[in-house]
């Protein structure tokens, strides 16, 4: 076990060097080292800072190509490799450990493969980052939902609906029971659609249902901006009664997120956005497991998964790794509550409850619910429909004889996947 | 010529579907579109807010590897791609526009490789982002250096030193001649070398050897940190009389930089860990022209480029593409000075005055100058000395006949590199 006052980092590493060779070269650059031994780097300096290579562990060949610019010869070996780095390098602060784990370590040549995996942070990192406010209990407590699975949507179309247009499809699927609703990534507090006006319709809509049915859903609002901007958008969703605020976890970066958490009274939802660029190359980057951990850390209460069968690049097996991830404790807490996303429809309700074995979940559905032949408020009963079944361990086909509209999404966007399907393959090229 | 009120994104794409299909892909999912037609989405809305495809030039094969989860069969094609998105959709807003521009393109199903390469940006933009402060002309003026190549090192050891070692060092450089010195990006306000001891020993050594010699070196702090502990530190940094602060772009965000940009009175040092998260990999990615692009909007005054035979994976060809990058002028101005740095020596002077063609460069050498045989102070000369003769056309192994320094360092690290070098082949593993 690494001592209280050490980070460990885990990497994928590959190279033509010796594993040991290679694995070293991330330690010395990352800590003490440059490329000349140089006056005052003392034993006794190197003894105390320069990071430890703790494991080596060769894994069978991954396939991947080689990155460029790596130097060496011969066969490409990989490895999974973890290296202590000592906490008095950089204290518990988010952006000074991402310079020591994640700083130059791409650009080395001595690599021809390297992706950040995971990370283990020392307990130090708790006292300043308090993490997620409101987390899974927090925001079935908000939603009065303590049990079951959450339900929610994203406004569509992405950008470009009137506010008035928006107050309507807010009406409908409130009123049609969703849990939760979210601005698009893509709307943030744009000249065609102010910020400021989005949050007076629909607050004022989801307070007139809420007269009428007892229930008022959640609205994230996108607040990301730059931060200044950021914070007065999260002060006027505050002051309109709004009850959650969305926030694109990338674009202002893990510092702006925590700086957000600091001054913000209301769950985050963290959305992710542009994480492919540091997850989709599988011989560079950084694995969405220590991607998810920072973003807990800077206190995302919500953190996108993506959901199974999505339209985007990832395997089922990936995404449940990541619903895993965002699930799993760390130092004690940190509760984030997973969000499935893109491409979700009713017919992969009961494969998602199989595999993921949970109900704390937010399985949001856009044109799940708005391509519904009968409308949002259809689509929106189908999904509830749905994972009722699911959860209940009824067959959707049956459930869909006592629910039209969930009859009329199995025949739209298909019925429920077969549950042995090989996720090995899913999204492979074909 | 795009209208002015647009954002025009050039990509790389590589597919195995028809091209102008992959193309649309990219403008559907980053504006208007979802997987299926929904409810309230107009030909009116579409036709206002659906960013367009501009043009699809089909290059020759790249021979970079798939990203996984790409759809499609048959033979891969690639090409350049421009698409333009209205600025009304999300407003000249750093954060929004990444949200449209690198959102959730990554993780496109259709695409096998997708590389953001550059960005065209509106005026509107030079309105809420003033830019860089200082540039290459204020920081020349601070430093009273109105010409020729300006000359820095970072303190080696990165990590470890003592403060009351870190002033004999900086007393030596300073006395030597040195225009600039730097943190290390490993060092920031660390439980073993707090930022303040730091601030105070080396602006004290600063102004004494000021006092003696009527120069007085920029030191830049490394105050990246949580972003209202980054603003404390500028702060004691400008109250101890410092003149430039350091800041890592990529784990401070481009929000955070831009943040720190509207609170700070001195010349901002842009370093660039992390940076290789983005662009090693040739099939995913943010390339230099357009990150950089958006690291002097945010108001970068020095922005790190790599150096010519640099210790990374870059070939010379991509350092010299990004000097040049930094060195266009944008939008009218945002002047920002490259800092050529990295396995930097004497012997690299003649070879990167030739390419580079310009004297506005901030050379950075660590080891190249902590490593000399002679100590740092030797470093330095030796430094000052290939640089003089590479910019007066001397011949370095004449000069180092009268500057014993500069012989020692050719000895050490190398001679003059040979100006035949292919480049294309420079950084390839052999």
């Amino acid at each position: 076990m690494p001592a209280a006052e050490e980070v460990v980092a885990t990497y994928l590493i590959e190279t033509y060097l010796p594993l040991d060779q290679a694995a070293e070269a991330i330690a010395g650059e990352q800590s003490t080292g440059t490329f000349v031994k140089v006056a005052r780097e003392t034993s006794e300096l190197r003894e105390r800072f320069a990071a430890r290579v703790l494991s080596v562990a060769e894994i069978a060949p991954t396939g991947n190509a080689d990155l460029p610019g790596a130097t060496g010869t011969g066969r490409k070996r990989s490895a999974e490799v973890r290296i202590a780095f000592g906490l008095d390098n950089f204290g518990p602060s988010l952006p000074n450990l991402l310079a020591a784990v994640a700083g130059n370590l791409f650009e080395l040549r001595q690599l021809a493969g390297i992706r950040l995996l995971d990370l283990d942070l020392p307990p130090a990192f708790t006292e300043r980052y308090p993490g997620p406010q409101y987390g899974v209990r927090g925001t079935r407590k908000l939603l009065d939902r303590p049990e079951g699975v959450l339900l929610g949507t994203i406004v569509k179309p992405s950008i470009g609906l009137p506010p008035e247009e928006l107050r309507l499809l807010v009406r409908e699927l409130a009123e049609a029971g969703i849990d939760f609703i979210k601005d698009d990534e893509l709307m943030g507090n744009p000249p065609h659609s102010p910020l400021a006006e989005r949050v007076a319709v629909v607050t004022e809509e989801l307070d007139k249902v809420a007269a009428r049915t007892g229930r008022r859903p959640m609205y994230a609002f996108n607040i990301t901006d730059d931060l200044d901007r950021m914070a007065s958008n999260h002060d006027l969703v505050r002051a309109a009664g709004g009850t959650c605020v969305m926030a694109c976890v990338n674009l202002i970066g893990f510092t702006g997120l925590a700086w957000l958490r600091e001054r913000c009274a209301l769950p985050i939802h963290g959305h992710r956005a542009m994480t492919g660029v540091y997850t989709r190359a599988p011989q560079l980057g950084i694995d969405y497991v220590a991607w998810s951990k920072l973003a807990r850390l800077a206190g995302a209460d919500h953190l996108h998964t993506n959901g199974l069968s999505n339209k985007f690049y990832e395997t089922d097996e990936e995404v449940l790794r990541s619903i895993n991830a965002v699930r799993t404790p760390m130092l004690g807490g940190y509760e984030t509550l997973p969000v499935l996303s893109s491409g979700q429809t009713p017919g992969l309700a009961p494969e998602t409850y199989r595999r993921t074995d949970t109900t704390d979940l937010l399985v949001l559905a856009g044109g799940g619910i708005h391509g519904h032949p009968g409308g949002s408020a259809a689509g929106v009963a189908a999904m509830r429909a749905a994972w009722c079944a699911a959860t209940s361990g009824q067959d959707l086909h049956a459930a869909a004889r006592d629910v039209p509209a969930l009859q009329q999404a199995l025949d739209t966007f298909g019925g429920p996947r077969p549950a042995a399907r090989d996720d090995a393959a899913g999204g492979a090229r074909g």
